[in-house]
């Protein structure tokens, strides 16, 4: 058994599940950035017409899930498994819509790493012969995440220039057993790294060692170098995130300063839009991911791109206990073709 | 594709992950009660030396997971994935053992449902191919579960007669490819069911729908009925959880009343450790199963069990909200021999 993996920790899938439908639904700042394009949905309103920026939240997602599977030609019922995860305390916005979908379900908290921690259980499941389809998606909400991470938004708190923007959006992408592409071919799932930041405004930092450790795991592993790929993308490293893990890697020897960057980076114009070192959230790699990302693959700007999502595993009370912010990233491998 | 499925639901293993190792620790009310000589560890205090209750909670996770993996007769660097989840906000106790276990991780959030969605999906991952061994487990505590979901302690709030009591302890399960048993053969994921229910002391009457629902689906899928089951153990419905799915079963034509019946019945004297419903939390379906369950299978007390952990997936928010409880259930076969 167990012949699926290659080296350390990375597994190299035998038949390799397809992409067959992605959706992404941002919220109107994320529709105001270099991305409107890509988004199959830009809200006018980031309450979507609900009492609570939650139950706003939780529409996004439900109706991005419904979205990815419309795109993907089927319906709700040929879904064998839906896996999400979000933010939130007790991932309400998952749960929630979990609850209007109506199919089995497996919840997760990755934090912001969860884009890539569904596609990567996903993608065993499709791969193993357990399902023939499965969705996998995210949301996340800048005033669900504020006042419940933060500080409530009407107190004004001013931002750090480390500090980054939660995306309000959700993404959902649809595996499947047989399709023509593209495809997942490997996923290095992550391990945590914490290297003892307790800044609360400065996530990129606290997550940046989490992404070298699965990219150090990946290149070894697989026996790819960084140019093997068309893009390396993170989840939402910002600014301050990037540069560390580019300074780390070039330490080790891999140089990333040609075809890596940051989904946190993309997805705003982090001058104009005064969202000092970029954005965060699960639905920022989600976002990006399922709307640019894809998008791309399938007019093959990229043949094969790394997707990391990163996520920083902490809360309220393990800070106020003095808690440093621990970090993991997952890595997924996305063909064009194989 | 998908050849493993049989039915609507359930998947039925081609190579059944066997369970070589197992650990239970439990706070002194849990020693206390009538299954003490099954845990492999009794606290004398809950508090295990921390400096708060999250803390201990996470030491009594990180412990257990250790435990298991040496009952196993393996070390911590043999196993490819943990997998694990509690119920605090952001999954704390199981992200920071994570950081100290240090090895591959997926964090889930299904709360009390949470042993038996690990299970689920380390089982999939091993007879997948994706993995050797795979560590499940998951924590709770009567302390930080009070404090983040009711009322401090300090308040002493009057307990209703529905309620029930956290569970303080952790467990683990060591998944492997290689093994003599005992097996999981079978799984049935669940789905989200909500009659409706907004009384968040009345737990067991929330969850019952959903395990009504996956043990239908169970029989129909499997062919199975409920004398095939040596036992069939809920999560943590407690005595009106526990009669809800029992009567509710009955009009659905399976008379459960024979071999069925619920870990958080089972782990306390109900009446005269003073639990009113029954026990709850993550860690009461864990440690009765890897406790109790798991080393009476060893002894062919059972030869074919049907564990089902039981989560009712809210929060704070979501119940100031207006919401109601959302439950699900994830059903789990263990046979001695195959």
């Amino acid at each position: 058994m167990a012949i699926k993996r290659i080296g350390n920790r990375t597994i190299k899938f035998q038949n390799p599940p397809s992409i067959i439908g992605t959706s992404s639904i941002v919220g109107p700042k994320e529709g105001d950035g270099p991305l409107r394009s890509y988004f199959d949905l830009v809200l006018e309103y980031d309450t979507w017409g609900q009492k609570s920026f939650e139950k706003a939240e939780a529409k996004m997602q439900e109706e991005a899930i419904k979205l990815a599977i419309k795109n993907a030609n089927l319906s709700v019922n040929d879904i064998h498994f839906l896996i999400s995860g979000d933010l939130l305390s007790q991932i309400i916005s998952s749960s929630y819509t979990a609850r209007e979908i109506g199919i089995p379900y497996f919840g997760l908290y990755g934090a912001c790493s969860t884009m890539t921690e569904s596609m990567s259980l996903g993608a065993m499941i499709i791969d193993g012969g357990f399902a023939d389809y499965v969705v996998c998606a995210t949301s996340s909400h800048f005033s669900s995440a504020e006042r419940q991470f933060r500080f409530p938004l009407e107190y004004g708190a001013q931002r750090k220039f480390t500090s980054q923007w939660t995306v309000t959006g959700a993404g959902a992408t649809v595996l499947s057993a047989k399709g023509e592409g593209p495809y997942i071919t490997y996923i290095t799932p992550g391990r945590i790294r914490d290297y003892g930041i307790t800044d609360t405004s400065n996530m990129g930092a606290a997550m940046a060692p989490a992404a070298v450790d699965t990219l150090l795991n990946h290149f070894k592993d697989t026996g790819f170098t960084p140019m093997d790929y068309d893009l390396i993308i993170s989840g939402d490293l910002g600014l301050i995130g990037r540069r560390i893990v580019i300074d780390m890697m070039q330490k080790e020897g891999y140089d990333l300063s040609e075809n890596y960057t940051d989904c946190g980076i993309k997805i705003f114009d982090t001058v104009e839009q005064d969202v000092h070192a970029g954005a965060s959230g699960c639905a920022c790699s989600a976002v990006v991911f399922n709307g640019y990302v894809y998008k791309e693959i399938l007019k093959s700007t990229f043949n094969r791109v790394l997707v990391m999502s990163t996520g920083a595993l902490h809360s309220t009370t393990s800070s106020l206990q003095g808690e440093s912010i621990p970090g993991i990233a997952h890595a997924v491998t996305i063909e064009k073709s194989i």
